[in-house]
């Protein structure tokens, strides 16, 4: 029997610093034969996301360290292809942790929530793709973190970070169909007019257009930002602690702008206005979507209804083509995309 | 009839950086005699609290702002003297929102929880100053941080900082009573040779005696922190959430150690570890236990039932006189007294 290969990209060295686009290499390697209790997953879309950054640090943060050699982490919207485990069959579509590569083959017993993958059954009227945004991982993180953590409120204000990434521009929808007052966070006039018309925010403020953040928030929050679900850290999230109202909740869902900082303490922003915490009784909560994947199944049909009724829009850039992954990964840290970004790798 | 005249401080100016002694004023001012509805409050204990500095600041916090002129605010013991209010009677113990002042008249329908005041009657076996300590607002604080924010656990890993000082001597002590693995982190030898002899902690952490703190603190919490009680904020505050567990929470009861450069942002110490947050899924919160006095009928028999059992013990540095409440009040910014500070008036 003739062994197949694959494309994989493999770790050659730890990113440090801004991503260099040298930290991977593709290399083909065989797939291994199914063993008893093994499930063989085809890679339909990769996502990117600001995590890989992370991964690609030196130290181990949140998940095992990668070695050098090893593939690449990644989330996947898969395919089983082949199981020789008896809970899963061939055609089931599963959103799981895995890697930048074809295929994975896999002990199906790993394939729990707990262990980063959920199974699925794709709507019939929703595009694949969705499930790898609004209905995957950044809608889940915007879900979790609006619903559960802040508990947000009707006409709450909401301010919101990284407004037109890929997470945060689901915070903003989402923080719209709960019926808050969101105003969304971004660099550059054009997302900003984006957020407004296409997605019919409250209001924008382009960070990059003004030299007075907190200032800019006072505008637009006069009274005080009930909930600011924050992608960004760094400055923007001190200049919020400045504009909270009494008793707010700051969602901590992502640092972007200290990822490629990690490696070097010096460079790391030091937000000064930490003692408002007290002062304004303020909540501050970080969470990893990968804690709340077995609510998943609970949250998923919320959103795909109101992606029907068009509550929620999602937007992916998308790469085609597995070789073209390390080249879009920097894409992430540049703020120039808009929405999800995501490789079609079959 | 003779006007009566009291003793009072009043506020010359703000304070900027470090408190000069020079803030206050004191003045001899008559006491207004009683109209319908009002009580006369005379002062018992006057407590000294690190908030005071806050409320000397030039710019309004979590309290009404002061104006030059007006009677320095602060947590007093008093007793009703004579009650035109049909809810209090003479000899009511009151732990109340006042000022430095031998006594004040107020209405008695101000005289709420919500407006900082709670009557209690002071259990016969235990002296009168231990509830402007441990059965006071240094207590209650420890215990709504531990027991309702952190919701700390027996065997759960306990971090305290200014872990001699007031409110923290009495969390090391909870955290002891709720059967935790409490390490307290003070200044000097001397407060840690007395935190893990007389106060029975597990360890304790000389901040004076280490150039990294974040080293000592691994050192002591091997599996990470569980609950950091903070009252300092600043690098300890940074050094803690690297040394927290996943899914820890910090509780963040004060900021001493940035109080005193509220006024100049450029002094502030800025904390780079906020992205552990996320990585960390932490909780950090902020409160104010003037917004939890409806639930000290309930707190209360707890801690002196503690008490009793000398599970907790009291420990507070008495200065006697008004006159000397000036001069006293910048020994809490030095680190040099140990447990609570408070002025015997009368």
């Amino acid at each position: 029997m003739m062994t197949k290969h694959q494309q994989c990209w493999m770790i050659k060295h730890y990113a440090s610093g801004d991503l260099k686009g040298t930290e991977l290499e593709l290399v083909e390697r065989p797939i291994p034969a199914l063993t008893k209790g093994e499930v063989l997953i085809k890679t339909i879309i990769l996502s990117l996301d600001p995590s890989n950054r992370i991964w690609l640090s030196e130290t181990a943060d949140y998940l095992p360290q990668l070695a050098i050699g090893d593939v690449m982490r990644g989330l996947v919207i898969g395919q089983v292809t082949e199981s020789r485990h008896p809970h899963f069959q061939t055609g089931d579509y599963l959103h799981t942790l895995q890697g930048w590569q074809e295929y994975a083959v896999v002990d199906g017993d790993d394939l729990t929530p707990e262990q980063g993958t959920i199974r699925f059954t794709p709507h019939p009227d929703i595009p694949l793709d969705a499930y790898a945004s609004a209905l995957g991982l950044t809608g889940w993180t915007a879900f979790v973190g609006l619903k559960k953590i802040a508990q947000l409120g009707a006409n709450d204000n909401l301010l919101v970070s990284g407004a037109a990434g890929a997470t945060g521009l689901l915070a903003c929808q989402l923080g719209k169909a709960m019926h808050a007052n969101v105003v969304g966070l971004a660099g550059g006039a054009q997302k900003c007019h984006l957020l407004e018309t296409q997605f019919q925010l409250d209001g924008s403020i382009d960070y990059k257009a003004t030299d007075n953040l907190s200032e800019a928030m006072a505008q637009q929050f006069p009274n005080g930002i009930n909930v600011f679900f924050d992608n960004v850290g760094g400055p923007m999230l001190d200049a919020a602690l400045e504009n909270m109202a009494i008793g707010g909740t700051i969602v901590v869902s992502g640092s972007i702008s200290q990822y490629q900082k990690l490696g070097d303490k010096t460079q790391l922003y030091g937000v000064q206005n930490t003692p408002m915490l007290v002062t304004k009784r303020l909540k501050m909560q970080g969470y990893l979507i990968l804690d709340h994947l077995d609510e998943i199944d609970h949250i998923l049909p919320e959103l795909e209804r109101w992606l029907l009724e068009e509550k929620i829009q999602y937007r992916n850039t998308e790469v085609i083509g597995l070789e073209n992954a390390q080249l879009a990964l920097p894409q992430l840290f540049s703020g120039r995309n808009t929405g999800k970004l995501v490789v079609r790798v079959s």
